[in-house]
């Protein structure tokens, strides 16, 4: 698994009066498609969290190629771009699943950097088990 | 003090296709009033919390007569309209703040019943330090 | 078809700082349940917007019996209750999913009542059209 | 006027299960304090798009240096930064309105890249309107 496909439609309440998907939304669908991720690699980030590792977002950037708007059946292809000692990168693209196949169908892309803290918000190590994981998964 | 105003401007985001103010956002805003209520009554919600009570929320309710949008400077009136052993009732009713002394001026209409709770979700009696506060503001 | 299941994640940005879902989200939760139940009917909300015809909510309302947190897997059971010359009534049940075989699992109970508007947010009769499939589904 | 500081408190919904501002929402601030932005210059952006003149996000990032928490009394500090033939740049600084004399107190950087659009969506020069009033707040 090089990257993981989050599906989902976008919301009558994600759409603004320019009649288009409100751009801070498109953060919260990486998020959405960030915690689909962890679960495909059989680590949900629920676990993450009870095992006492945040994953705080310390940088994130979006551009907007063309719009999206209600009830557009959308992709947010997610693959993980870098990892260090204490961080990681996500990156991701946004399109609709019937243009898949198309040329250029890219609406948004983006990423997000995070850092791992403990319980107290303090910054730590990427735990062993989460690296393994991801990095194994990376190299598929 | 029967009532508080909560004064705001709706925000882009807040807007939705079809060009006003999408409805769940009135529960956000019947929110920030609350916030700005208990502040006034001297008593602020982050207060009540460090003290170790939460006030969630067990129903809520809210009638649409007529559209907002964009920009528009409104009123969230609130006033406690039921205190009981352990819980109490918000109502509202929202206008636009040009609109203030006109003859129907309600865009939305709406309550809130709270219970009181300890740190562990476990229901409470109201502190009397609360009910005290409140009882005294109302009947100014 | 007597009532419609709408099955989703509650997402990490879905939750406040007392670790549940944050109250209004349920009535956008609400709304993508009636997105997918027209769906299921071969009626999608976006063909009523192109025949100009609009739903907007008059009146909506919700009742919390237990929390739900990020990442839980919810259902919306969603069901038209009422259907007027101009308006309808639907009803809402959010539950785990995990809970759906057990005896008391309702989380959240709720309705909202929508009127027929066209174009220029005028009130209108329901078209035939769509209340030839709602009736015929609901008798399913 | 170099800069426009748009004050605010954050909300409760605003918050996640972590008891911090969730990421996406400094990008709805930073709408917020746009809007601010324009209405200071005498230019309020309701009447930039009655007439005709739209300007979509394509691109928008953000820094986060210290979390932000429910009732915080933040600032988001605004200023151009770009001003091309048909688009132009924001940038924030988030901080809190009590750090504001202290030495490192900021939260969150960011910026958004806009372009000028008309009615249908099409890429327009910035109407010298504008590009008068910007230039001359730039430079007092």
């Amino acid at each position: 698994m090089k990257h993981f496909d989050y599906e989902f439609r976008v919301r009558y309440g994600d759409t603004d009066k320019m009649g288009i998907s409100y751009y801070a939304n498109y953060f919260v669908w990486f998020e959405a498609a960030r915690t689909e991720y962890f679960r495909a690699l059989g680590l949900p980030y629920t676990v993450c969290e009870e095992k006492g590792y945040f994953l705080p977002v310390v940088e994130t950037s979006a551009k907007y190629l063309a719009p999206s708007t209600y009830d557009d059946l959308l992709i947010v292809r997610t693959s993980v771009a870098e990892l260090r000692q204490s961080s990681m990168r996500f990156e991701y693209q946004v399109f609709k699943k019937e243009d898949q196949s198309k040329a250029y169908p890219i609406l948004c892309t983006g990423f997000s950097v995070h850092v791992f803290v403990d319980r107290n918000m303090r910054p730590c190590r990427m735990p062993e088990e989460i690296r393994g994981i991801v990095t194994e998964h990376r190299l598929l």
